[in-house]
């Protein structure tokens, strides 16, 4: 199988990403939602500064009738906006592959309910900062976790295949049989960063892991974590890295370089933007799958709920 | 005994009503931190508003030397600011009553460290917005709950004594012999509410006792509170109030008198003025009795330190 026409859906940070290395190597169209941003896509092409250095040429459209049939689409937008993105495609392209690339769980479901594709589970450590519609700048190179959606009979040989078209354009990648360990880590990673950030208007900052005296946040962020490992193991989930460990060396990595470090986790920044959150997707769906495995997780209940009012406080 | 030259210190909205309603029977004195909030009094007394309308005359200065000797003494400053207005008038005023309005826990051992005064405690429901330093917006006339602080010897006939002179001026209040229990609902009432409505950025409005979704607010609110009642029960006092009670009709009064409810409660006015909380007085003294008597408190503990969290921000 070749990838010659690939398909990014959702030009946001991950989604620019993508689709500016991508276009490297492949035809690139891009479905956005602003009709000024794909006409600002079409007009410049899509810049890629920092980790990376180029500019790709991408066609760019609201409408998926006006791009090329893709063999390969990446859904790159917010978790909460991957049922519109999927609706987008629905009966389309019936030999393409979709690969989701959200924070948190299920957006694979919500794909596989309009349409019959193979869908590649992925979840992205890198990141990036959108300058303008038509400009991002790489910060963190780190790798995307890859594995096959195995309800939608994806083979790994498939997901080889999307990994190494990534590693053709500079893009680091892990490839794995079964993603839900490393999902499941950074799952209970992002559910316990991104809420306290959002909460504390604090980025991600050496203090998350600090357990000093009692009022240190690190004593609750070990405590959230703690829930959400139990979570995983009741879910039979054998997770790929400790979430603790994964928190404690990316404040670490954040105080020795700085301008390099995505501080500001997303959720800080839709909260500082007066925009929802994805917090459904992450410590909603950790706290959905403690309330079907019966496991007690009362502080993600708790934060859970204060993000979600928070949220809510846009309506007041 | 009688109260002819009262002295109050502090001027926020609780001081300046205090100040302006005892203006009308007793000679006031005022100790503030700001030479022009000082001037401005001087020049122009203080005026009320709302609930009661007058205007009182006022000798206010930042330097207590400047001011007449009084007989009773009201600390009517935030509660991390209670150690520099009793280390004020440290070995002053034998003869005087000193009297605590703060929220929380624990001020009067604070002032007990200043000198030998008898302590009179009080918890206030009474609230008020400052238009000016000279003019403060009576809002809620709710009552103010005063009860002697025994390690001091004061007697219940003090109590009594002061309540009569706040009736007198058209102030409500309840004297009770024990304040403990009204001090530790409204902590319990404070601690969850204050919080909860820093933390999501909502006034404290009926999403605060609403239980229909399992993300809605009230689940936490309620949680809470169970916490704060375990913990009171283990310190053996009884409430004079449920303060999930306290919790429902507050919102149910909100909403149907917008204009007289004092949505914004107090830690929320401070994280919106970037000035840090009482917390540590508040949530904070719950959280350290939970520890002394060995009371799961998670819930009340992960939300102390989002606040300090939040607190620390403005070092960040």
């Amino acid at each position: 199988m070749s990838f010659d026409r690939a398909c990014v859906i959702g030009a946001g940070s991950i989604g620019s990403l993508c689709a500016g290395h991508l276009g490297q190597v492949a035809e690139v169209s891009v479905l956005v939602r602003r009709p000024e941003h794909a006409a600002e896509l079409n007009a410049n092409g899509l810049r890629v500064s920092g980790k990376s250095d180029f500019t790709s040429r991408v066609t760019a459209a609201t409408d998926p009738d006006e791009l090329p049939v893709p063999e390969l689409i990446i859904i790159a937008t917010k978790a909460m906006q991957v049922e519109e993105a999927a609706a987008a495609i629905s009966g389309r392209y019936p030999d393409a592959i979709v690969m989701t690339i959200q924070n948190g769980l299920g957006t694979e479901d919500v794909v596989a309910a309009h349409g019959s594709w193979p869908i590649v589970s992925s979840v992205t450590f890198m990141s990036g900062t959108k300058e303008s519609d038509s400009h991002v700048h790489y910060e963190l190179d780190t790798a995307t976790w890859m594995g096959p959606f195995h309800a939608s009979g994806t083979s790994f040989e498939t997901v080889k295949e999307i990994g190494a078209l990534f590693e053709s354009v500079g893009l680091k990648v892990e490839v794995l049989p079964d993603l839900r360990p490393a999902q499941w880590s950074k799952l209970i990673f992002n559910a316990s960063v991104n809420p306290v950030s959002a909460l504390t208007d604090l980025p991600h900052v050496q203090l998350f892991a600090r357990r000093d005296r009692d009022s240190d946040l690190g004593h609750l962020m070990f405590d959230l974590i703690e829930e959400g490992k139990r979570v995983a193991a009741a879910a039979g989930v054998e997770l790929f890295e400790d979430p603790w460990e994964m928190n404690s060396r990316a404040v670490q990595q954040g105080s020795t370089h700085d301008d390099e470090y995505a501080h500001v986790p997303s959720m800080l920044a839709d909260v500082r933007a007066g925009r929802r959150t994805e917090i459904d997707f992450i410590l909603g769906s950790l706290v959905r799958e403690a309330h079907r495995l019966g496991v007690a997780a009362p502080l993600s209940e708790g934060l859970y709920r204060l993000v979600k009012a928070r949220d809510r406080s846009y309506d007041e």
